[in-house]
């Protein structure tokens, strides 16, 4: 199925869907700090197997634990639906586990 | 440093700080089942990154979602101090957070 | 596309065109040394690349340079089609160039 | 051994020796054009071994089968003989086989 661009009004509804991303000069960006650099590339081999599966990959930039993430679609020449899709595979490879706030348990994870 | 060759008496001692590792065959072995070919080789890029850095590798097998790893050393024609140090850092990257037994909560992670 | 099983006879057939790759225990089998672990590693990550981008994963064993690949398909309790595709994949990967054989040169590379 | 920091005459007798290396933005800086995205990112898995082994990370951006690298020293505030040294391991790994000039070929690889 080839991509769908979204028009503004879509992205907008979309966009609270996709926690953490916002549109950055046409594009749906997102930055992560991870814990070094070896958690933060396994992150981005991740992100590598799940892109090439779906031919669809991001534009990114790692420096040490830091990996900053633009994704859009030059097909449809913006931002369409393969990039939501990305996003939220995304989140969950970086953000496998959200944090517990237990009350009173004084410790989270 | 070079790696010290462990006794037996040594090995049996370290043992079970090493969760989940047995001694097979004369080596450290362990087998994990992830979610999935990606996270399996997430992980596995992850122990790869640190291996390099020891300058010190594992023997393992992978299929799909399954991965079995052995440690040996070879220049100690046995298991090392290295063997442990290692093993202990392919637990930290398979299994960072430990489930949480909340009583009453109904649910872990 | 499901993978369709192959018989003994068209194996037989394929094979010559899978170089280095020969029948072992029911499964396409080849072994390869690299020039080290960061090598070896790095062409583990190509082979995962296009896998998961097949929907098609190897059996494989790792220790140092040495990278030992098995291939069959679940689906058909045998050898596919795919698994000749994956091999042909693999030797891309393994084998970029092949040796030119230069007429009076004297080398190749 | 701690990075050291090279004076603007090092780093300009040094640099005719990082092939395809120059200064931008007080950073050695390089671009490679891959394949593809699986050899692109096969590369920087390789770099990502030998950069965690070094302890001294790359900046880097990734598109497809783009790879953009700049290189330079924290702990220096500027460029250290360490950049040589990775910019070095980079070409090897992106550039394995320099290519064949043959006398009359009027081809190399």
């Amino acid at each position: 199925m080839p991509a769908k661009k979204l028009s503004d009004a879509e992205i907008t509804a979309l966009l609270p869907k996709a926690k953490g991303w916002s549109v950055v000069n046409g594009k749906l960006h997102r930055e992560f700090a991870c814990k070094d650099f070896v958690a933060a590339f396994g992150n981005m081999t991740r992100v590598a197997l799940v892109a090439e599966a779906m031919n669809h990959h991001p534009e990114w930039f790692n420096v040490w634990n830091k990996v900053v993430i633009d994704l859009n679609t030059h097909s449809v020449k913006g931002i369409s639906d393969y990039d939501f899709v990305l996003a939220e595979k995304i989140n969950e490879i970086f953000e496998p586990l959200p944090p517990l706030h237990l009350p009173g348990s004084g410790k989270g994870q």
